[in-house]
């Protein structure tokens, strides 16, 4: 677990700022390692997100179909996003599962946080279950289009295994709805 | 999925090379949106990803504790690295385990692929599970410290649940092992 109180193992001996953007900023820090040598660590840096896994009153689970530029293709998805400045994560989930589905949750349910890639990100994401769900009006970001699919967990899983699914929150969440299910 | 040969529904009309870095690039492309408005995107551009479940003999799994800048601390996650220029994910698999763990794979079963951060990084990690382990000397980068610590499945999905994993790699991995041994 990361513990903020802890040593830093690498301190930061200076930072070059190379990028200030919409989603992310990009730095590079010169840090030494505890045999003294100096490196580098790339580090993008981003504000935080949420995921849900949004289980409708019948048991299927809305996932949205969306164009990714990085992937060079559309990816199919549990609803996420990033996290505003100073917004709670629950606050967000409540607002990413209107946005992109329409649907408000009167249940939610923490099932993990983790770093999406932490070789290089700061990037933590906060996954939750949405339960007890009620339509309401959509309110898209008019930077994304997202189509909303509905699939049980039983459909989804073999999903996973021939390559239909291949987002990392994605995967996680199913898989940790499925554990919650045994 | 991806399918590479689907229509770009994002077109780039012109990409701005930002840095170009040792573990990531950072390119920031403008798009033309389906409604004809433009857009930035912000990618990071990443090699490609391995990671590995390596189970031993005696059912414990070999984890890799390892200070990550760009997190503030140390996380406990499966051993992982990035691609070699051409090298295939198989061999790379093979390759970190030697690396971090000093454990030579005699069988490696592919589990599932997936981008860890489809919303800016390019980044695609392939995840295996290794079995019939052979301990053989370890080759350790340089630049990075890591320790092993082994703990039986049991012992890791509470980890999951009270936040001492905290690694989206790890956590659907191991979750998918879960998956396979019910």
């Amino acid at each position: 677990m990361t513990t903020p109180d802890q040593a830093d193992l690498e301190p930061t001996l200076h930072t070059e700022r190379i990028y200030e953007g919409r989603i992310i900023n990009l730095r590079v820090d010169t840090i030494a390692m505890p045999s003294g040598r100096e490196s580098k660590r790339e580090i993008v840096e981003h504000q935080g997100a949420v995921c849900v896994v949004p289980i409708l009153d019948d048991g299927r689970i809305a996932l949205v179909r969306q164009y990714r530029k990085a992937t060079g293709g559309e990816l199919l998805e549990i609803p996420a996003g990033g996290l505003e400045i100073g917004e709670k994560p629950e606050d967000a989930a409540r607002r990413e599962l209107i946005e992109e589905c329409g649907l408000e949750a009167h249940t939610l349910t923490k099932i993990f946080q983790c770093f999406l890639a932490p070789g290089y990100s700061t990037e933590l994401i906060y996954c939750y279950i949405a339960e007890h769900l009620t339509a309401t009006d959509t309110n898209p970001d008019e930077d994304e289009i997202v189509a909303t699919e509905l699939y049980t967990l039983d459909e989804l899983l073999p999903m996973i295994d021939d390559g239909r699914i291949v987002d990392a929150k994605t995967i996680a969440a199913l898989l940790a709805l499925y554990r919650r299910r045994q």
